[in-house]
């Protein structure tokens, strides 16, 4: 099984992430990119893109990074996310690299952006840091 | 209208807070709690609670606390989550405070326990640093 | 040796806590405090104690406080802090407490005061994610 | 004056970064890098770099790189630091970039690089939110 059917299949398996209709669209050697539709259910109050699904998106696709050199049993001890600008599109793409794999532990980073009918705009970016569970 | 009231408003407005089923529990001046419930929409692919939503209920939280001192016009500018521990109960209580106040940001903190038959334990806590609009 | 004694003495291995003037006031099973008097050399250029030594007194109460239940064996991941006004002062004092112990990983977190003739002000806090190295 | 000359004015006053060594060696708008010499007293206790001047470096760095292009009168509000490996060389760089400018904040990224004799390691990264103050 590759990374990206991997991936797939853990996808598949998160509940929140077939609620959300996030799908996994690139996945090689410590980098992937997901992907999420805009729809109202996923907006706070003044209708841009809720904070908490920001740092969903950032969140998911570390992980999904991580466990392309690291395999997928692996815990977020901490994420951080900077919300740059509005996030409103009519998707969103969250592009995640591992910036140090390790036994124990494994940093990543990851940029969101907005995509509408002009194009690609960073809306925010961020960190998680994975734990590494013992076999 | 006092605190309790417009930050259910606000809750009520948010497609994605009313989706999940987050409730206004506490609000006075700089403090907030709010609550969700557990069902399986709200999981990971283990059965925790998805990082994001932990996420989602701190940053959530925290924007409410300042909203308390601050009105509602805020954007959250960055916000950090520690995952203490697994995220599992029939439903979860985020607690936030505002640690400092101003004109132009609000520092948040926020605990988040997991409640069960047991009672309450401390799974995740986190930060919101908040921009406060000009009117 | 008990935790003080541990702390003091990892303390005086560290030349730039010496550079610094850090000592340990207190240490006891999760909870520490150090303090550092200003001087010139800690300064930013308007004269506010540097946000540099905010991190590095922060980073260092949270590792002493982890030290406290893991040992020394330890070495900061993430560590995040927020200034929250202007430090200045006659001296500085650091108090750090774990938040959630483990035999991987410790979180913790930090608040600085600074101290004037009218008493401790809060001037930054934060936290610190730290890995357990294998003995 | 240029943003290089602006930058090694502001760092010939901070007191702070002159008994460090900072140098600031390249700034262009958004762009910044510093460097400092390893000696002992920038040391922790088993010899690497102290993770406080970690830290200093990266919000050194990231200030720098926001003063190019929002003007000097800028504080920071956050900083976050990961430390990817030990700290080990005999000097240091860190690289800033500015990520998304603005009138009331600026979010700002840094990588630090240790050198040695084989050349550059990336040890640590981090990233700083700034507050534009009022003029």
């Amino acid at each position: 099984m590759n990374a990206l059917e991997m991936l797939k299949k853990i996808n598949a398996m998160a509940e929140f992430n077939r609620w959300c209709g996030i799908e996994v669209t690139v996945a090689e050697s410590g980098v992937v990119e997901i992907q999420m539709p805009w729809r109202p259910e996923v907006g706070q109050y003044t209708g841009y893109l809720h904070a908490g699904l920001i740092g969903a998106l950032i969140d998911t696709a570390c992980g999904f990074a991580a466990a392309t050199v690291a395999g997928p049993h692996l815990l977020a001890a901490n994420f951080s996310v900077n919300c740059l600008r509005p996030a409103v599109g009519q998707k969103f793409i969250a592009r995640a690299r591992v910036v140090k794999p390790g036994k124990t532990q494994v940093f990543t980073a990851c940029d969101l952006f907005a995509v509408d009918s002009q194009g690609e705009k960073l809306v925010a970016n961020g960190q998680t840091l994975l734990t590494v569970l013992a076999a």
